[in-house]
């Protein structure tokens, strides 16, 4: 990829991204795209636009920089808050660097007296960007000195960076944790691997009589864990119809127009998808369906209640910091029984990996990670390819009748421009769904651990395919023959890989934030879909909140993606510092386009309280880890005496990583009791607690004193259990 | 070696092993004996004997045979019991897997047909061992198939064991530690690196309040840690001179004879050692000093309490799931601040190490780790030289002055059975004082965790040097070039030395059991001390019972010593089975002879209930990897076809390492809430509880009521706090 090419994709992502900037501003000020552009704002009863409606199209940049991570926090959480704190911290780590690197380096590379081409520009397309990196200093030199002094002061910048950001979100987290607000996960504790019932007790006895002993003065009761996968398809049905029916009335209103006031009744097919089978009036049909369903729930609900419960429970307590406590202290004699953790918000406990049993996590567990790692192994190969493919040149000659496109120079262009990338981009979009259900598949109890862990598993992916893939890869075309014979030369050709693929890098990153964070901000898509849908399908208040509801900053996907772009920059924010400032602005522009979507767009799902950081932590070190190992072969392949000087580096990052966990991570995974020990506002109302964690589906309006309700069950359970008892004792004797 | 010096050192090993025996017997019906013989029974109370005087040489067989669990754990703790745990698990291991291996695999290596001595009896030397030995079978022989599966069975067998011994261990500990007995460690937490203390507080006062606020109902009362270095120095000196006017009172006494009804009053010499200086009347003496110390000690012990606290405490809490919630829970939202742990016992807190900062320790940690791992290193060499010196011949060959000595049979055979192993033997005493310093060093807050931290060391210490190091040394000597070129050849190597040395480890073990034990039981040395002890030094009862103070059983070598005798009976137990039936001796008097010394002589000074045991657990699964991998490296060298079928064992050796940690560790790094929620017989004493922390030196009995003391005392601290803060600050106008 020469100059002229990096320039023109340079140049036609900004373009893409002002046009989409300025469609935002068009758009936004329209009050029908309100909810488009301003949906946490009104979630949250506040009105779309602070202000008056005439907007600059920098009103938003200004609104987004002067908020404050308060306003924040209120906005959108401190899981948000925390994204933002890295962001902040990366864009702090790649100015520092960047300070220092490019008045420094630049120079030193760029008064180097090379007349041929360095050894290093493999292919001989030698261009100006080459010009500005450590490649055109010779071998051995003794200008090497500046870019050692320089990998040290990247990766020094990053410790001072990480550890304030890690002292910030800890102070963050423990805020957050010890505000005086009532919040019911912090009076809960959930119990899994709970032993098989005594006989004569249910397991609700069982449970209560359990915890009651060990907690007597503490212990407020407990909720069993149970099936529900009968009762949600019923309610869901049951749900299903109600809407239909809203929808129908709301349809055959609308057809009673002066000219016919009796209206049409809506009708429908009741076969496969409404497209076959007899037809029926919807209102009648679905009225049936309902009065039908209702009881069916019910029993279910009963049924479920007493004979489905499983070998967990959520146990509630009558303070914080007893929940606390409980939830950090060993129980059991056998580790593998009665293990507790910190319950997880009602809302994103996976209710239905619960009774997964502890040995059967830990197997589930690692089949997954086989999993992965075989899909991250197997995916290398096509990876490759397409790195191999990525000049022209190479598919020209590997495909003669490409010849007639890649010939035109403007086509071509644009071309060796955007087609890998694209191609790269396109293949990554595939994954993170897949890596999501794996993650689930693990057994984990809350949604936040499954986001952290599918965005454990891209980032490995990411990495070790988009990263290490890549420049492996393009270098394995040329010195496949090399690895053949040595194949414990993987540092030394990952340093010989990395200069190559530099400006492809720098395109990459150039597409990716202009066109990406431009589709992010303008939300064409959503805006579409939402125009579309509010035309043609909603006929019902809730069908057009439906349409405009939006998700999370989806963390799974979007930390391991910026982690690349980390990865990538500190690679070569040595050896070429160029990439600094097209990382910065990548990062500026995100943190800008991010800021505006959390604060008005975005409305979390879940709230970790910065669960995240830990492992955006870990994931930086090891990004600065991959950044120092192939520095220390780049400087080997320099032939440069003293880049054993390096060494100490890795060992450094290591070491830094081992004292904050040891520092800071315990708060992280546990609460600490000195944040739960402060007063609380009111006092808790422990029944709305217990109540908050009662899932849709089991909470009919009908049972308003769940407590009655339940042990009535309860003690029908026990009846039945001792039932079934003597029906299997009477079993075993026949 | 040859067979019939192999004879020669198992027949006078026998023979000195059924003297010490009988001398034991004789000894011990000795009423005049009963303190070295009898110790614990006497200091618990119980007469010396049990029955009739006339006892048989078999009676104390008898009686051991006859001891219960119940019986160990009352006369000599959990740790004890949970020792012979041990010591049955690997009876039971060697047993059954000797019931196999020795009528399977026996005949199958003694009839295989071979005229030439084997490839692997290295040095010529054929003997009639080897016959019975894997080295006879031919390499790819399908008999090897035997084998085989002889390494499967061992390592099952292991497995059984160690699960059933981890579980027993396990319910043993939850047993003791559920007991209703009040126990002081149960009710107190152990709290290091605590952060400064604020203005205007003493340390007291913050760990007070601290602990107040976060277990409002549950703290009692806390400990600050002191620096006792001064006070003990005096206390210690106070203590010599009252021990010392008590014997010359004593000596004063016995002179009053009728023929001198005045006495002669004791005499010394006040200078260095009581050999120089002004002389002086002892009862005197020691009068005026104790009478100068007093007041000094008291004055010690206001200045320590006040002004010498430390960052560390004990806290209290008034009831035993308090103080382990508290234990296991996280307090500080740093976690290097504030850290608790379960409290050990009074006995074995080690006060000093207490104040060590979190980032010490893990300092001092890694600083002893490197010491140790150097130790390691550079022993090597010696004990390589004694290996190859090993043979006599190479003696003579290398030393030809010994030909005197070495070319007289009887001597040859002697020198030949005893000179390498007693240089081993004698080369392994020097080193667990010097490991037990460095434990100590790593700022450990319990005896018993120095003790299991210094058995690791010694463990590892004993497995690379003497086993490993024989073994890959004694092939060094002979393939020496192999290494230089192939260096990754230690695998093979580790195959290759090992039947070499078969007969050697076997005479190492029946030496160490014969003697060890035959001394052990008799307890000769410890009488012939006591004897001349009593009739030159002894003055007082009191020094009468310091002769005869016993200590415990010595885990810290004991352990990792028979550790040893595993690694290698294991790794021998399928080349050649002949080992089992030695080891089964070795460790069945080992039983016996430890179990009249347990019930009998030995009173321990501490106890962890069997925390020991996880640290065994590991440790017999570690050699039983060793013997895996040795395995795969013999089976390679017999060039069998199938030793990769050996390949699972190791990994699965890891596994049941795994679940068993998963499974059972985490009850022995904590206390279960579980096994501490059953009622006390009495209401706790928490002043006693308090009082029983104190060490002596700061113990005065004057100072009955030690709370008002304290807490009178606390105020003065905040005072003299608040006072030199004063000072302080004019300090920094000055």
């Amino acid at each position: 990829m020469d100059f002229s090419s990096f320039l023109t994709s340079l140049a036609t992502s900004f373009i893409i991204f002002v046009v989409l900037m300025l469609l935002f501003t068009w758009l936004s000020k329209k009050p029908s795209n309100n909810v488009i552009y301003y949906p946490n704002r009104i979630l949250k009863g506040l009105d779309p636009i602070e202000g008056p409606r005439t907007r600059s199209p920098f009103t938003w940049i200004k609104e987004c920089l002067s908020s404050t991570e308060e306003d924040i926090i209120a906005m959108s959480g401190v899981d948000t808050a925390v994204y933002f704190v890295f962001l902040s911290t990366v864009l702090g780590i790649l100015v520092l660097s960047g300070l220092v690197l490019l008045p420094v380096l630049l120079p030193v590379a760029a008064t180097e007296d090379t007349k041929k081409p360095t050894e290093t520009s493999g292919n001989g397309t030698f261009n100006n960007l080459d010009k500005l990196s450590m490649g055109n200093i010779k071998r051995g030199s003794p200008r090497l000195w500046a870019f050692l002094l320089g990998t040290y002061w990247v990766s020094f910048v990053a410790f001072y960076m990480l550890w304030k950001a890690y002292k910030h979100v800890s102070d963050l987290r423990a805020a957050a944790l010890s505000s005086p607000e009532v919040k019911p996960e912090q009076f809960a504790i959930l119990v899994r691997d709970i032993p098989p019932v005594p006989q004569g007790q249910t397991r609700k006895e069982q449970v209560d009589s359990y915890f009651r002993q060990l907690h007597p003065e503490t212990f407020y009761r407990s909720m069993v864990i149970t099936n529900n996968k009968e009762v949600n398809k019923i309610w869901e049905e049951l749900e299903g119809y109600k809407k239909k029916l809203v929808r129908a009335e709301a349809i055959f209103a609308a057809s009673k127009t002066i000219s016919k006031p009796e209206g049409t009744r809506p009708m429908n097919k009741i076969g496969f998808l409404g497209l076959v089978g007899e037809k029926v009036d919807t209102i009648e049909y679905c009225n049936k369906k309902i009065t039908e369903l209702v009881p069916k729930l019910e029993s279910e609900q009963k049924i479920t209640i007493t004979e489905k419960q499983e070998a967990a429970a959520l146990v509630f307590f009558n303070s914080r910091s007893a929940a606390v406590s409980a939830g950090q202290t060993l129980h059991a004699l056998m580790l593998d029984t009665w293990t507790v953790m910190e319950a997880p918000e009602p809302r994103q406990l996976i209710w239905s990996n619960l009774p997964i049993k502890f040995y059967g996590r830990q197997l589930r567990q690692y089949i997954v990670y086989v999993i992965v790692a075989l899909t991250i192994f197997f995916y290398m190969i096509p990876i490759g390819f397409i790195s191999a493919f990525t000049t022209l040149a190479n598919l020209r000659k590997l495909l003669p009748f490409m010849k007639v496109i890649v010939d035109r120079p403007a086509l071509k262009t644009v071309l060796e421009a955007y087609l890998p990338q694209l191609a790269l981009i396109l293949f990554l979009a595939m994954l993170p769904k897949f890596l999501m259900f794996l993650s689930k598949k693990e057994g984990i109890a809350s949604v936040s651990h499954v986001v952290r862990a599918t965005s454990g598993k891209y980032f490995y992916f990411s990495v070790l395919n988009v990263f290490l893939g890549v420049t492996l890869g393009g270098t394995l075309f040329g010195t496949f023959k090399t690895i053949e014979k040595e194949p414990n030369k993987v540092i030394d050709l990952l340093g010989e890989g990395l200069p190559d693929n530099a400006t492809f890098f720098l395109t990459f990153v150039a597409l990716k934030f202009f066109v990406g964070y431009g589709l992010e901000l303008s939300r064409l898509i959503p805006l579409i879909i939402y125009h579309l849908k509010r035309k043609y399908l909603c006929k019902t208040e809730t069908d057009v909140k439906e349409a405009w509801a939006v998700g999370d900053l989806t963390y799974a996907t979007r930390v391991p993606s910026d982690m690349l772009v980390i990865t990538i920059t500190l690679c070569y924010s040595v050896i070429a510092p160029l990439i600094l400032p097209f990382s910065v602005v990548y990062f500026g522009v995100g943190w800008l386009v991010l800021r505006n979507q959390a604060l008005k767009v975005y409305v979390p799902t879940y709230e970790s309280y910065g669960r995240m950081w830990p492992h955006i932590h870990t994931r930086i070190l090891a990004s600065l880890v991959i950044y120092q190992i192939a520095m220390i072969g780049y400087f080997g392949i320099k032939k440069f005496p003293y880049s054993a000087f390096l060494i100490p580096l890795p060992v450094l990052s290591v070491f830094f990583a081992f004292v904050c966990t040891k520092k800071f991570y315990g708060s992280f995974r546990f609460t600490p009791l000195e944040v739960v020990s402060q007063e609380l506002k009111t006092t808790p109302d422990m029944e709305s607690i217990f109540r908050s964690y009662i899932p849709p589906s089991l909470n009919l309006e009908k049972f308003v004193d769940a407590e009655n309700f339940e042990d009535a069950l309860s003690q029908q359970a026990s009846r039945t259990g001792s039932f079934s008892q003597q029906v299997t004792r009477m079993g075993s004797f026949a």
